[in-house]
């Protein structure tokens, strides 16, 4: 299973694609950040990331995109360019068959540091440990991209099991031995 | 100057296509509301309403395209696919080397019905008498993209001046002869 996450937006577009050959292992692909200058007119900065994100669809043939689900409560130019940049890119999966999810900044916090109220810097530094990299990707939007694959490998279609202790993160770790420790006093009861 | 002016939204939007020979005549070329199920995912709504405003783009081969601006005070659901339905317009657009223009409700209001607090159904049977048309084009959406492309052709580019007064309305009309009234007043005095 392949899995390209979009942060998406108009100054830039952050795209993370990972394998997720079973369970919980997941492997760097790609990562980028397609960005268009502010002083360009929307139609154009729209259609060139219409352009790259179709590129990156054509050469990674990802089996599911997920995108950051946007909300409008935020800053409202920003959020129109947000949703505009979602748009094109749903419509660009679907015109290839591919299945998009969406999932929420909280859910991807949960997902890959195991507290849905993590800070961003939290947030990149278990996106470098998970995928074993070097150093955390950069800019931001990069590790943000990275994290929401990750996300919808450990938590789309089925439940994910953790098998691998190496990579579960320590709120995880320290949640499942948690929930043993509650059978394990239920069996005592 | 051909002009199209798009109604943008998810479940209905609305296509309307008017030629602009000279100054404020005004000729019906095509009107069309594209929709799709509520039922439908996001990314299969917009990508077919892609197909359908690329088809319409490549029939009429219109030289601007005009756009109803999206704010973000209303409905928040609604708001996110309307921006993301004009996002596509805009990428398309630009695509073909068409510019793209944006007029709010009220400039629409205020260029077709001569004040901007005018009620829909006084923007719809303006456009019916100013196109000459036999009824309203119905759904609403339809005759509120034909209001969008007569105000791109009246407003865009250089200023319009009213030369036949049988195509002003009789708001523009009165306001014509307000201001003539002021400039009599001003030699007289």
């Amino acid at each position: 299973m392949r899995i390209l996450g979009v942060d998406p937006g108009l100054t830039r577009l952050g795209v993370g694609v990972v394998d997720n050959p079973r369970a919980r292992d997941v492997v760097l692909v790609s990562v980028t950040v397609l960005t268009t200058p502010t002083d360009w007119e929307p139609p154009q900065r729209l259609h060139t990331l219409q352009q790259g994100v179709a590129a990156l669809l054509d050469e990674f043939s990802p089996d599911r995109v997920v995108i950051e689900r946007v909300f409008a409560q935020h800053n409202v130019r920003t959020v129109m360019g947000t949703a505009q940049a979602s748009g094109l890119v749903m419509a660009l999966a679907h015109e290839r068959g591919i299945p998009v999810s969406h999932r929420t900044p909280s859910e991807v916090k949960a997902a890959v540091t195991g507290y849905g109220g993590a800070k961003k810097p939290q947030v990149q530094a278990m996106v470098k440990t998970i995928l074993g990299l070097d150093e955390i990707p950069k800019p931001a939007d990069a590790a943000d991209a990275l994290a929401l694959a990750i996300t919808e490998a450990w938590r789309g279609g089925q439940i994910a099991t953790p098998t691998a202790s190496g990579s579960e993160t320590p709120a995880q770790r320290a949640w499942r031995e948690a929930i043993r420790a509650t059978g394990q006093n239920r069996l005592k009861g």
